[in-house]
């Protein structure tokens, strides 16, 4: 919660003491036609508004009366390994933090030390995502949005976490096992294809696709600025 | 992150006017000495200063300059199973509830969703509430408050929540199992007696008293309204 520091009080009962007075000025040589009255009626005025203003805006700092939270949201990148959810993640995370939006990054390393180690199949990862959602509706009920960048290839945790957040916000960056090592090399993805790692999303764990995602990123097609203005931009338009 | 509605600037500009109106209007009538003149400025001005206020209110909601983050503390209530914890949590947290104040309340039943149930061995007592904590201090850095009530009765891990903190403030309810059993009866601590249970605070484990503890209180002392009240006292003293 912020609350106004007197310093931004006074700055504003200036700005506001420049329009005022100006106009009071204004309005008593219109009435009298004497532009030294209106001056000294302004001169007075300014130094008694003065102080008048800044008890006005103390006080009203005070009262929560009218003051309405900026909805928080859920922004979930999901897509196999190495599509770009992280770099993704980072790079909305700093666009919306310069504009004052308060966000929690959640990254698997930054989840790790809440979670401990779990396993791979279905039931752990589900398990895991679904733990991650909890903590993304907890971070929601306190107003505070989150970024969160995971693999999570089951519909079923994804629509889990859909379900007990109110602003949830699926990123689906599409691409596939072989476009990525063609284009950067990976070596996890060779590994499975060598059957030396098993449970690799884009090979043996197939990537389970959702008719509700909110946002489907082709990465082939985009550089990471454009997808990165494609969610902010969604954001906006949908007031988040 | 709270904005400033426009009923809540409307009714600001309207506290405000009658303030500087009738300054105005006090204003022109002694220089001028003529009533009606005083009147008509003072109407004309109403009118004019309304608009303009309003719309210097709504470009000051956009501006962060100033805005200053209330600190955010986490409460930390530890002692003995049924010692009082969960309920003095709960009476703090609607005591401040109603000044406006955000709050995350940490009972073991709001943690059970995110962490998976761990054992009451040293080791795994002291792994949770480390979790636990690195959750108090997720949402502490995101400006969130919290009141946490566990038995934690190992000081390595409250030592370790109270290191990654920023305003950790240990209340510790004095008391012991006897008394407890005395006053409301106690199955847990029946029992541990009978040796039926295992790895109980109080009994076969012991509580780890701490010198740096920010209150104790002597729970057969004191009603939970007085203790609630000492420690809302102390946050406002700390300013928090």
């Amino acid at each position: 919660m912020y609350r106004d520091s007197k310093t931004r009080t006074i700055v504003k009962a200036i700005t506001w003491r420049i329009t005022a007075t100006l106009t009071t000025i204004g309005l008593v040589y219109l009435f009298t036609g004497q532009i030294q009255t209106a001056v000294e009626v302004g001169v007075l005025e300014m130094t008694a508004k003065l102080l008048f203003y800044y008890f006005h805006e103390r006080l009203w700092d005070r009262l929560m009366f009218g003051r309405v939270e900026v909805p928080p949201f859920v922004l979930w990148i999901t897509g196999i390994p190495r599509s770009g959810k992280t770099t993704l993640g980072d790079m909305v995370y700093k666009k919306l933090e310069k504009e004052g939006i308060k966000i929690q990054r959640l990254d698997s390393h930054d989840v790790r030390p809440l979670f401990p180690e779990t396993g791979f199949t279905r039931d752990e990862v589900n398990s895991h995502i679904k733990r991650v959602g909890h903590l993304t509706s907890m971070m929601e009920n306190n107003g505070i949005s989150t970024i969160a960048s995971f693999v999570s290839p089951f519909t079923e945790s994804r629509d889990f976490v859909r379900n007990i957040c109110q602003n949830y916000i699926e990123v689906y960056l599409k691409t596939t096992a072989d476009e990525i090592s063609e284009k950067y090399g990976c070596e996890l993805y060779e590994k499975a294809r060598q059957g030396l790692v098993k449970d690799v999303a884009g090979m043996d764990i197939k990537y389970e696709t959702s008719s509700q995602t909110e946002l489907v990123i082709e990465m082939c097609d985009l550089s990471l600025e454009k997808a990165t203005d494609i969610i902010v931009d969604y954001l906006k338009k949908n007031n988040l």
